[in-house]
């Protein structure tokens, strides 16, 4: 198999990136069509999913959902990111998907490194595939059915 | 008449297809304008109305909204989707709207498949009418218009 | 004076339209930005302002954020709406803003009908300007603008 | 060091805009990704930072967030809002970043006035630099990089 591995962001990849603040805090975040159904076609050809979010104050928001849709995630911090990933996967088989600043190194570093159309044009630059879905609008899907024909 | 029923998804057809959650889950749809004026006229049209909806845990969300709208509205799983309106309705009179992956055989069935701009491609490629509005915004409404045009 | 009243709609004018829903029912609209500093531009410039919802169940919400803003709002049914203007303003010294179907009689007959961007196709076509501005971003202020060079 | 200070209005730059109303009022506003990352680089550059919002009813809302992003935020009326400036800040090493009508001054009086993309037109045709970003979705960052290329 080419691919082994998809580790996903969460933020930017499963939504817009933005999240509803009220006096209290971060208390929403709005999650898009499409991702669930993309992740199962993942499955099915074979690949192990993993997310992972920085977002540490959302972080109960973005666990809820992904347990919904049974896809593992886990808490890493910006500065763990690339460490955190490279311990546990073999990066010559690791599709990974992202939106941040921070997700340079891994989108250079993974086998496939992917970012969604509305990512920071810094961003863009340092991945192999650019959907054309914004962040929490198919991307997932849309990354299901290029592999689907590409594996 | 041409056509006797119209069926339709909720979820990417009279939403963007987005779902809010807190720490508890799915707790808010965002609904768009103009669907309950499209309504209205494709009752005067003569067609019957269903919507179907295959998200279970937002469910008594989209119910509260499709009953608000005095649209009778079913909870049907993506798996049991072709067969349910397959039983119900006579494909060959029977409209159907939709913008999900699991959509794309009733889109075909149908005499007449219709799908919101912001559909996946592959769903779009499936439709014999991709509507100018993206979901959530006025598509029922323009799919009236074009009715009451082309019956 | 040219023009002597501007009535508006709220919903698509001073929102995109959009409702958010729990399982209780409608429970949040979201109202954009620049319109308030609008409303003070036109008061300036002397028009009366009054504003009309169609909204019964979101009414509440609706009049917290008008009168937030210090501008008259009334219910008033779609059905109803043509009169209830007709008979308070004089509709020759009246600019009325909306962006729905039922709107379309007093874009027509008012000296000034205006609608937004993201309006349904006809509705545009039966107003005298359509702004560049999306409803729920910045319509108001656009319009008084405008009126501050053409009055 | 060409700049000194960075100043930024936050509805408009940190979100879209847009508030969230229930019927007690400001409930929720949204803000958008990127920011966090790219305050961080202007720190590292040695910008001081501060926020301004002329948001009363929604400041606890502004405030939490700020807060937790560790930037000093003030209330500061629309009226007040160039004095408040002059008097803390050397406009000719002040960058201020703003979208609203009554940011015009600060825009054309600080040595470099930034507005984001979605800003009213008259608004960015008193800025020196427009963002290709749209307020709420990565203004700061955008911001950050381009400063990190220009001091």
């Amino acid at each position: 198999l080419k691919y082994k591995n998809l580790v996903t962001d969460v933020d930017g990849v499963l939504t817009d990136g933005g999240f509803y603040y009220n006096t209290k805090g971060k208390v929403l975040k709005k999650f898009g069509p499409h991702d669930s159904d993309g992740f199962k076609i993942l499955k099915s050809l074979g690949l192990s999913l993993q997310a992972i979010s920085a977002d540490k104050r959302g972080f109960p928001i973005t666990e809820k959902r992904l347990n919904d849709m049974g896809i593992p995630i886990s808490h890493v911090t910006e500065v763990d990111r690339f460490c955190w990933v490279e311990n546990r996967f073999d990066l010559s088989k690791t599709i990974f998907v992202g939106d941040g600043y921070h997700d340079i190194k891994l989108l250079n570093e993974c086998v496939l490194g992917i970012a969604p159309s509305n990512s920071p044009k810094i961003v863009k630059e340092n991945a192999n595939y650019v959907t054309d879905s914004c962040g929490g609008n198919g991307v997932i899907l849309e990354i299901a059915l290029y592999l689907e024909n590409n594996l």
